[in-house]
């Protein structure tokens, strides 16, 4: 059995429970939104941030009901910035299923991600007063705006640097992800040291999970990411592997690979470029071992927790987070 | 002097201190959100929200900077929602500016929207933790977006009723205006007899200014609109005019009504038929009498509370909304 589903069996019963509350939490009176927030919100995905979550509040040693409700909020943010990214991106299939705009038009699309929003605000509304939860998620939906806005307009710029770009992704990305662990941990702890171990946690995977994302894109078949291969460099988006390309090779094929990402550009043409291009220069291995570095600086923050098995699969989530194929 | 103008004198000081909260806090530390933040916040508009709010507060005896916070909260989620109606509407002008997916691409206008949403969340997490003013733009929120997917998936269902379409606005503009006094009313009571005779005027001012907001979609011209004249119509969109016109009009006008309002038909022959078809039911002179209503029903619900200035310019404020030109 894969270390993943071994992961899941293990927290088998939270993960229902978030499943529930995922449903519940977004049930609308009219039946027409209801059928468009099912179609997203069961769209499948590997519900890593609810995981995270109930892992997190479980290594601190809290069990229970709250960290379901926490699972589901940041679950349905996730979702949120997924069905508006499909809208900008004209996405036409996530996950293997057609994503809104396809079914329903652009404008239904946009709105149910904005009710996914109003309905996690509910939810945060519906907590305790003294409550952490509700200033976390207000700074990591804000730092998740900012990183994909600034990614948006940067698109297009070629000059972007790894740590330009590595920054980006921690505010992109990583912050929903760490903010998973510390919600969880807060939970079960008041303990600075543990608070921070699970942020930093948090953080080093959430960088590991978006290299690896960016790698997916170039070296998986479309039925297996659900989406279509190649879809970030058809759209001209600067990734980390394009990054790191850029960055050693020479200037001749600097100038041919500023072509391929002009969208402009023959597909099958553009493709193969890169692909040889990234053959040459190694680029696929490079990527993933500078992954693996962040889940090894993920993994070596979570020794000041108690060795029970909850740290073993927030351990073995580290290394699936590189070793994954979608 | 317009009673408009007399409104805005009347709180002079209260509407400078709320620009200077939008300002202070929409700012990021990326300075090109902030700039595309700030092309929309000042980008004009009438600010009614805010004066809700501030008139609200002090028809209930407050008088106090809480009111500036709320004010600039209820607009950002206003801006907000405008900001995700220009994308899905591609439309090119907003009051008189280029909006912003014309001046840098969809995706930065929509995650721009995102952007302010968050920042309403992390303006509200600072406040009071017995705040009221959260549960309750979390309600309004959610029914502002369920409004307004019911009104995309419905647009092209010519059998809509007034009563559904009444229905419809209240939540997709209704809600956010009736909270706007909620929230001012909460800061000077505690009175549940005035709270709700603020909420009705509220809910009952927001159906006039729809309904008003779609009759000027048909009547004004396009420099004082800020937008495009005839814009709902050519992306065939149903509202208030149309479906009073077609529940008056012969079969025969029916037909041609639904041919109009499919966006392949000829502009300059669409609008041709539909200023004719209202000339001769009088359905502008209608729509208007049946906002004057509402607004009447809003004065009225004001009795219950003290006859000082801010009183009169509430019941100004609601007759402005029916004669309002822009």
């Amino acid at each position: 059995m894969s270390s993943f589903k071994q992961i899941v069996e293990l927290i088998a019963d939270d993960l229902t429970a978030v499943e529930a509350k995922l449903t519940e939490q977004t049930a609308s009176e009219y039946s027409f939104v209801d059928m468009a927030v099912q179609h997203v919100v069961e769209g499948g995905g590997k519900r890593l941030r609810p995981i995270l979550v109930v892992l997190s509040a479980k290594v601190c040693g809290y069990e229970g009901s709250d960290a379901h409700t926490l699972a589901a909020v940041v679950e349905l943010i996730h979702v949120a910035s997924l069905v508006h990214d499909d809208v900008l991106d004209e996405a036409a299939i996530r996950r293997g299923r057609e994503t809104l705009q396809t079914k329903w038009g652009n404008k239904v699309a946009v709105l149910v991600g904005d009710y996914l929003h109003a309905r996690v605000l509910s939810m945060l509304v519906a907590r305790r007063a003294d409550d952490p939860a509700m200033a976390i998620l207000a700074d990591t939906t804000q730092a998740m705006c900012e990183g994909e806005v600034i990614h948006a307009y940067k698109s297009g710029d070629f000059d972007i640097s790894e740590d330009e770009y590595l920054k980006i992704i921690s505010f992109k990305t990583g912050k929903l992800i760490a903010a998973s662990c510390t919600l969880g941990a807060h939970l079960g702890t008041t303990d600075k040291q543990r608070l921070e171990a699970l942020t930093t946690y948090g953080q080093q995977i959430g960088t590991a999970f978006q290299i690896v994302d960016d790698v997916l894109d170039f070296t998986e078949d479309t039925d297996k990411l659900g989406k279509n291969t190649f879809g970030d460099l058809r759209e001209g988006k600067l990734t980390f592997p394009i990054i790191y390309a850029r960055s050693v090779c020479n200037d001749n094929e600097k100038q041919t690979l500023e072509k391929v990402l002009n969208p402009n550009t023959d597909e099958a043409e553009a493709i193969a470029f890169v692909e040889a291009l990234f053959q040459r220069y190694g680029v696929e291995a490079h990527c993933l071992k500078v992954a693996q570095n962040y889940a090894d600086r993920a993994k070596a923050a979570l020794t000041v927790l108690p060795e029970i098995p909850a740290r073993v699969a927030l351990e073995q989530l580290a290394d699936y987070v590189v070793s994954r194929e979608s």
